[in-house]
């Protein structure tokens, strides 16, 4: 059983309507704990981070229960046992589960799943080939229902879902429009990933553009409209895409990162609800839980893509534990320059 | 060929931003005009009022083009063929047309379908048995797919579809709530309907109570969540309903008449939309014109349930073309008593 100390980062203070800042965090240093009967300890290699998690910092009801404060931040990751109390696993084993925010994690051990690193980098499992990638796929697959030639446009498009989501996508036939907050995320989601077209949703001071600009902007990029949103930031630049739904068009509602530090104060705008009438169009929400049993036919296809090249990934890796909260601050601003890791361990 | 005059009701002022008054509409008296070729003459016996032709009078875009000023106000109707030019009808055939607002009807053979007033009177072809009852039973069937034991929340309950989806839902097996403007509404969907529950949507001063009350009273009566919401109106309403979806809900957005006079600005709100995400709930827009095929499935069923008791199905009739702007204006205040018709001639 290996001794010593690990390195942990947990919920000092919730921000309430406001954006998370350092002080919302405190990094802690205590022994490392041994495994109980049934467990194994996990040596993290890569930390996820991801949007999700500024909802759990939040004491608001939804459809997980909140981070209490002084203790640990979820989040998935990707490591090596180094003790196992469970029959299932062996010293070595390189596994994915969600121990938080820490050097070291204990884990049931049923709540891990083992990752073949000779498929794919392990770090893959936390992105393309894990739940953001799953994410995409599902929901532009099932909810969306994408058809060749037609409009799909995505939100937050050089994210760790938005990338795969515009990708599947371009797989499928169809145009494909990215938004997103900066010329350098254009340019990538262009030049590198194939889309079509892509708009800014800043204007030049950083702010984000009025509804009228965004909606005709839309429009532009958008002449027969938008057959599939895959929303992933609510508010504004939800309601631009709504303005231009096409006949029958398919909103997923999968992030609403816009919204996020106002949950305090509820989901206000302008909706635009009666455009889902006018449009006979449907807006779904999605939660990539709901869709576990294909989780072999998504890993299955999605690794063939990759290998075919037909999927390209881009990470955004920030070095050490203690970066988390900056990491984690940085992307909820969008920051970040696709999916935000954080390197943990070297080996 | 008959002699004689024509009195019909025209646009002659669009409302913007405002409840229609009288003077938005204007009574003419013209010479009957001849059919042409391949066209019939017809009397109408009923006219139908509904809430959509509020947004015809509106030149914002929608499914559906608006009336010009000066333009006959559109609109359903039953009434006998006086006269014919068209190989498939004779005079004294019962038949349901979209003749506007006016006492005699000129339309081409083809856009006329064949009643049986043997059946259901005629009046229940503009109601139960026409489009209101349609969209009742696709709707609520098709998108909503309500289950046994589930709650089923509909507003304007006691309206022309909301009576009948509320009776179709209890048919299936369900829990039903409905949403209305006044206690005698309320006391006709629980006792004349067998409602389960019933609440008020105004309070004691007739306005529309607040949205924290608003969602408190859904909460109470529908204790395990809204399973599906048929959204008749908007607005507050619509987003009380929302904050109370149940895992995996249904949202049927069918009418939006909270929000009609506020076309022009556009649909403002509280829209909960995190909510859909949250408990991964789908709302769809929904208009009848798209079921079209079910038409004889939908009136088989629905006479069936009639002629059975099963269907209840109450009626507001007005007397004479020239009340027809009056009992239009009183519908969208929420005056009426049951389906709003307009009896033009008594034979």
């Amino acid at each position: 059983m290996p001794e010593g100390n690990n390195t942990r980062v947990v919920l000092a203070e919730r921000p309430v309507n406001r954006a998370p800042v350092e002080g919302d965090f405190r990094i802690e240093r205590v022994p490392l704990a041994d495994p109980a009967d049934g467990e194994v300890l996990i040596r993290n290699g890569f930390l996820s981070l991801d949007p999700y998690m500024r909802g759990r910092m939040s004491a608001a009801k939804s459809y997980a229960e909140p981070v209490q404060v002084g203790g640990v931040m979820p989040g998935e990751a990707v490591g090596q046992v180094v003790a196992s109390r469970h029959p299932a696993w062996r010293p070595g084993d390189m596994v994915l589960g969600n121990t938080g925010w820490q050097e070291f994690g204990v884990l049931p051990g049923e709540r891990i799943t083992r990752i073949d690193p000779n498929l794919a980098p392990a770090s893959y499992y936390l992105g393309v080939l894990g739940m953001p990638g799953m994410t995409a796929y599902c929901a532009l697959l099932y909810l969306g229902e994408p058809q060749p030639e037609q409009t799909v446009l995505v939100s937050a498009a050089s994210g760790a879902v938005g990338q795969v989501v515009g990708q599947i996508a371009k797989i499928r036939g169809c145009r494909v429009v990215g938004i997103a907050g900066s010329d350098d995320k254009l340019a990538y989601v262009r030049d590198q990933l194939g889309f079509d077209a892509a708009l800014n949703y800043k204007d030049r001071d950083g702010g984000t553009k009025e509804f009228e600009t965004l909606s005709r902007e839309v429009a532009d990029c958008c002449p027969d409209g938008v057959n599939v949103y895959f929303d992933n930031v609510g508010g504004v630049v939800h309601d631009a895409a709504l303005a231009n739904i096409a006949l029958h068009g398919r909103v997923i509602v999968c992030g609403t990162i816009a919204v996020y530090n106002e949950l305090e104060k509820r989901d206000i705008g302008i909706r635009w609800m009666r455009q889902l009438l006018v449009k006979r169009a449907r807006m779904e929400g999605f939660l990539v839980f709901d869709h576990a049993h294909r989780t072999e036919e998504f890993r299955h296809t999605m690794a063939g893509w990759l290998s075919e090249g037909r999927v390209t990934y881009k990470e955004d890796v920030a070095e050490g534990i203690e970066s988390a909260p900056r990491a984690f601050i940085g992307m909820l601003a969008g920051a970040n320059r696709g999916k935000q890791l954080v390197r943990i361990s070297q080996d």
